[in-house]
């Protein structure tokens, strides 16, 4: 572990900008997380704020109440998204504050804290580090796509989604950890900066990734994960959407990254891709997705459904009809575990 | 135009590595190319080495032969690929010759020119320029997709191919020039370091962007273009092939750049990924990869046919086989133009 930490979600803890937060109040092997500082829902649990489970991690007003009340972590975690990964000025006076008293800050913008001069010399005075988990390896250090990933016959399998922010990562984890509990042995790799953060071993931050290297950095994670660990089963942290217009992924995981299987990830409840609801940008049908993912040689094998929007009557209804519908498991992660989906691989492997 | 230039193909003008040069030799408007240095092809014409035509382009064993000759030029262009996007250590003592006689050296490797302190030294001592194509801009020039290309009405078209190095970016320039000749107003977006050398205006590099900045820039290109061109049609510049394994590319032009139709150069006599011959890697059949464009919402209008590795006969029964098979025009660019391709332009722009 590298240390405690407190994430910083500036008020929007209870909102999908604060993914970040929320994957890192699931778990973290990298930091041990002890709360978070979010003045609108300070008094309350972080895991409460999430999905209404209490996790002992209190929400702080500010660093100051923290430290008031004894907590005094090593990190400092930006917990929230921006618009175009930047650093948001009004952070900035909780940003100064960690580093003045020595706490150290991480960041997944693509706007770097290390490129600003003032928090630089306030880190080199306090002693405090700035990580800036977006920031690319130099280049020497990346990878090209080798054809090593032909000679790995462990399964791979991608969690894909129907849009960005809809729980690919979530679901990934859940698989992992739900997974290893059933003694199946699995690892996932990680391909987002929150999966960094959460102390992922195999993997790299995808969308800073200079294009060219995409694949052989993904390949490079499968081949090394699955020569040092040698797992039954190896999950794909997705990313994006096939055809979300702001930036498309996907395909790089079924022909570079080797995946023959697919988990979809999708919200019934979502019409149009998040953020793009005023241009009309609809999102597909689920059926076409899983044609589009064959063409590309995978094989979906069950839906994870994201219930935002929807009760629980309306999510249970939907499980139904797209289980019926598809011919496929449908597991609702967040509300009733991925159990389905653990089947589902337990077949896969058993198959082979 | 920025000056004068050599190319520098370190003996390997006549093979496929030498795409840049290839490219130069067929053109460019920010360079005037005066020749090649290459010992192989020592004492014929650049033009004739690359397709039989003379051009008037000298090749030189060497830049002291060219200065010799009395041929001085402002830059000296490194017209070859390398492995890895390397600088390879055999092209040293042509480039440190250049920068010692005070020429500018132009690469679009992955690896900079400028991240060498020996060849930065030379340079500042001789007043030369290091031009590292593929740098990538700093990130608050880059731009994220905004969905303005949705109010974009020009039909933008798509050079995709089967793989890479088949003749995209050759394809898209000649129907540019061959629209313009017939009096359709076009622009080509470029999307590789070649583009780049050739004086493209509207475009970006994009294997070496960081991938959450691919669709933003490719749009930004293309609304920029229109804004001030105002161009009938507008062609993309294709990169890699949407399932080449070693790095799939396509997808966001079709659901991130507004590219509802696309050209596909395809190359009859190739049936491995190029590179990829010893790991099996099959380029999937031409109506298989038509068909994953249409579920991508864009549709194949026509196809170019690199012949490398045919004759004549070869050539021309594979363009009335494939004509006939999947009911489209083809042509076949190098040796008898794109014709076909621009009446299927015309058919399209009319259909409006």
């Amino acid at each position: 572990m590298d240390g405690t930490a407190l994430i910083y979600s500036h008020g929007l803890l209870h909102t999908v900008h604060a993914k970040t937060s929320h994957g890192l109040i699931r778990g973290s092997d990298r930091y041990r997380i002890l709360g978070a500082v979010d003045p609108a829902n300070a008094g309350r649990d972080a895991g409460e704020v999430l999905d209404g489970r209490r996790r002992d991690l209190p929400v702080f007003a500010s660093l100051q109440e923290a430290a008031a009340q004894g907590c005094r972590p090593d990190f400092l975690i930006i917990g929230i998204a921006s618009a175009g990964g930047r650093l948001d000025p009004e952070w900035m006076p909780a940003i100064r504050e960690a580093l003045q008293a020595g706490i150290s800050v991480v960041c997944g913008m693509h706007e770097f804290l290390s490129d600003q001069p003032e928090l630089a010399a306030l880190a080199a005075a306090s002693g405090a580090r700035l990580v800036d988990v977006r920031k690319p390896k130099p280049r020497t250090e990346l990878h090209f796509w080798t054809g090593e990933i032909l000679s790995i016959s462990t399964p791979v399998i991608a969690l894909l989604g129907t849009d960005c922010a809809i729980g690919k990562r979530t679901a990934a984890r859940m698989l992992t950890e739900a997974c290893r509990a059933a003694g199946i042995r699995s690892e996932m790799i990680f391909t987002g900066q929150t999966g960094w953060m959460q102390g992922g071993r195999y993997g790299f931050v995808l969308d800073s990734t200079p294009n060219d290297f995409v694949s052989g950095e993904l390949e490079h994670a499968i081949v090394s994960c699955c020569r040092e660990q040698q797992p039954d089963v190896i999950f794909l942290e997705g990313q994006a959407a096939l055809r979300n217009p702001s930036g498309p992924c996907g395909s790089e995981y079924l022909v570079s990254g080797g995946a023959r299987h697919a988990i979809l990830v999708h919200a019934p409840a979502r019409t149009y891709y998040k953020g793009w609801e005023h241009l009309d940008l609809r999102i597909p049908p689920v059926s076409s997705e899983i044609e589009l993912i064959r063409r590309y040689g995978a094989e979906v094998i069950g839906l994870a459904l994201n219930t935002q929007k929807l009760d629980w009557a309306a999510a249970e209804h939907w499980q139904a009809q797209l289980q019926s519908e598809l011919g496929l498991p449908v597991a609702l992660p967040v509300e009733a575990g991925v159990e389905p989906l653990v089947e589902a691989v337990r077949a896969l492997l058993s198959a082979r």
